[in-house]
């Protein structure tokens, strides 16, 4: 129930026809109590900077999420921009600290790691192979790092994209061993997949099968089905793994952490949302 | 249920905790099966003129509810006016034309009118005694003149604000016989109070309630009461009346209207509010 009172939380993009959040946290928020409401906005690129920082002069305004076309810009229009937003090179969340500063995070690799740990898969001291270097992998490269992987590698078919990840990961964390250039995940704790290949019938497969460990657990950052090709190769394998929409939808206590609501459990949120994935 | 698809309606006002108006629009709009949601965003007057323009360019922005202390700078903001809002001074409504221009009305006193015609008072031909010539006063002058009154006085205790608002009638509709000058309501067939005697207790009645003839219809906006001291004078002299809160619930359906929604009844919205008055 929107009142006078309510918090609001803009979710900004263009378009929003597509849109999932208004569905999973409002029904959350009704049910928990909490007088706070997620209101899509479609902002077009060229009026964000402005409404934007109009967006967070409003007197009810409580925070942002943030999606295409507008994670990347964000980042310049912060006051604050936390490590692994800086690492990402994006931000989908945005928040007025309390001495009014805008701040920004980014949730989508938090949203990976905590899915991965929750399912017994220890992250610190352990390796693990990213594969697809875009604005998705940027992010899980940059949560895994936060998590104390001791070693990880980039691979990206336009390998300076790989190269420049590890380079902004090794200025923030330089404990960590980087390697580019490859592919394999012969030998990696966590294998992940963070390239579009999947959402087309016929791609061919991110990474080998055959090389995969089962004792490596398996991520997919695709949605396609909850079963993409390289998931159906990793659970032949014996292989643990993630499937795309647990990242949605595990960054979400995220994101009410990061807005200062309490923290509700993955399984709490997936039984009150208005939508099934 | 927000979605990504859903029309917003901003309620654009600040600042934003005493909003009434989601709860009466929303429910109907769930109720109906409308996918749209009224919103409060408690803009604060130096932010407004950017913010506003700014707000009518996202792709799902419907309209807005324009209220304190908005009202009069939204009338230089949009790119037409309709001639009650000019009138009136102010304009409470918003939407985007068909050809992109941002189109201001103005409904307080379409409110007060149709209550007034519902309870089965004709206005068309007749005359009106309007004591009060600030903002709801203008707005309700404004809309007995389009509802087709013969004959309009204006009363404020400010003789030139009542002056203004004649002349701006006079230029507006030239067959209506004006008056400033007196809050005598004998011989009116319509009496309304639109000033704020009333709303503090001690306050000296807007008229004399001798003079009311029982035939004259008395008209009320003060809301701290359903029957204020003035609406009981007259119902003590079988006069007819309006209590104020019928003017907010009768604009409703005009803002529907509007806004190119189905026309709700009032009984409608009052079931299906969240609220009681």
């Amino acid at each position: 129930m929107i009142r006078g009172t309510t918090r609001l939380i803009a979710h900004l993009g263009y378009p929003t026809t597509t849109f999932k959040s208004p569905m999973i946290y409002n029904p959350w928020f009704r049910r928990r109590g909490i007088d706070a409401v997620v209101v899509p906005m479609g902002c077009k690129p060229e009026d964000y900077p402005d409404f934007l920082r109009l967006l967070f002069r409003l007197s009810n305004i409580h925070g942002a999420l943030i999606t295409m076309p507008h994670k990347v810009s964000t980042l310049a229009l912060a006051d604050r921009v936390s490590v692994t937003a800086r690492i990402a090179g994006a931000a989908n969340g945005l928040r007025l600290a309390e001495d009014g500063a805008l701040e920004a995070d980014m949730f989508d690799g938090e949203g990976f790691v905590r899915g991965v740990l929750a399912k017994g898969q220890e992250l610190q001291g352990r390796s693990a192979l990213v594969v697809g270097c875009g604005g998705v992998g940027s992010a899980i490269a940059a949560s895994l790092a936060r998590a104390g992987v001791a070693r990880l590698a980039l691979y990206d078919p336009a390998a300076a994209n790989a190269e420049a990840l590890a380079g902004r990961i090794a200025a923030a964390y330089p404990g960590i061993a980087l390697e580019t250039g490859a592919n394999d995940p012969a030998g990696f704790d966590l294998a992940v997949n963070a390239s579009p290949l999947g959402m087309t019938e016929g791609d061919p497969l991110p990474m080998d099968p055959e090389r995969l460990d089962p004792a490596t657990f398996v991520g997919e950052v695709v949605l396609k089905s909850e079963i993409t090709p390289l998931l159906a190769a990793a659970r032949a394998r014996g292989c643990r793994y993630q499937v795309g929409t647990d990242m949605l939808f595990e960054q979400i206590p995220a994101y009410l952490e990061f807005f200062g609501f309490p923290k509700p459990s993955v399984a709490e949120l997936r039984e009150s949302a208005a939508i099934s994935y």
